[in-house]
């Protein structure tokens, strides 16, 4: 059986504990290469029935990226309307995307419709296909994140328009819009809690008996 | 800027081939304090707005658990009927659970209804705060195997009604049904490509430009 040394596991805290959402990139070029090792982390995921429902689009046109870049544009003004008063000011001044300027950006689909995996353990709860999407992410976030990468997930996207936009099938639905890159700056609390938006609280994780 | 020796990278790429669904466990129990500190992962995990939206039940009560055996039991043969002649033999032999067994087995829920974070990043996808648990489930899943323990993820269950059964919120949705202790046997192959239901394949991953 494959066991890993107590120093592997106070690194592994540690790179959970670095790995942020990044919202601020440096203008330096992601290497192909780098970028394709961190995505084998997608197949080594955990995927139910092994679906691999996941689909990589990779945003590079200008058009695509003004398309994305429009529809974050929209739909954060949407959101914005929907606070008033000093969260409707905090909200504003967040800078809650780095479409920008991160070098990379992949939109990351699940095909709800694939055939793979034959719908194993999918009858009953569907959503477990993008729940692997999801899974799959979180894998490659933490590679990436060991290399130096930054990785932010932008959600603030109207998901179907993106599909549509991207001309891609309708059976894929936007699971997360990755923005990737070098982060221009480091820290260990997130943004949010820093602009007190939102405070970090452990007792979320508190075990409730049944 | 903290940053990773190639040697972890190697140890964490390990890590993520042995993170396997684990379905066989030994009876032998999981410390608490041990559980707990996996738990850790969930505070260290990214969720959006910092909704922290993850809902965690320790499912201990024999009522409980034969509530929840009996769920899969029903579900499960209501996904066999789906099948027909050699799939569904092949489906009535696998082992899809691990609920016979587990010491340990946790209910993880959403809380769709949460007011922390006030919604942000939550408003076009609002399965963001859903994808948030799957997140800190990977990255516990993650943490857990780095200590020897294995997971498995339930998925073949009536949300409505397990959350129903365990008298929760009916804002709380179920998200994952996961077994933990520790692993019978280890293998680098999932179950679902020895058996021959699914293999994986790499080419899922490939990126598509757009």
């Amino acid at each position: 059986m494959r066991s890993f040394s107590p120093a592997f596991r106070a690194e592994l805290n540690e790179l959970m504990k670095w790995r942020r959402d990044v919202r601020h990139f440096k203008p330096d070029a992601v290497d192909a290469d780098l970028l394709a090792d961190c995505l084998q982390a997608f197949s080594l995921a955990p995927s139910v029935g092994l679906s691999e429902p996941w689909r990589l689009v990779n945003v590079v046109s200008s058009a695509s990226r003004q398309a994305a870049l429009e529809n974050f544009k929209a739909a954060n003004a949407e959101a914005l309307a929907g606070y008033a008063g000093d969260k409707a000011a905090l909200y504003a001044g967040l800078k809650l995307t780095g479409m920008q300027d991160a070098p990379v950006q992949l939109a990351v689909f699940c095909d709800d419709e694939t055939q793979k995996g034959a719908g194993l353990g999918a009858k009953s709860m569907p959503e477990m296909r993008r729940y692997s999407v999801v899974s799959a992410i979180m894998a490659f976030w933490l590679k990436a994140r060991a290399e130096g990468l930054g990785v932010g997930w932008v959600s603030i996207l109207d998901p179907n328009k993106l599909q549509q936009d991207l001309n891609l099938s309708e059976s894929w639905r936007l699971v997360a819009y990755l923005c990737i890159g070098w982060p221009k700056d480091e820290n260990l609390t997130p943004e949010l809690e820093t602009v007190g938006w939102e405070a970090r609280d452990a007792a979320t994780a508190a075990l409730i008996e049944r």
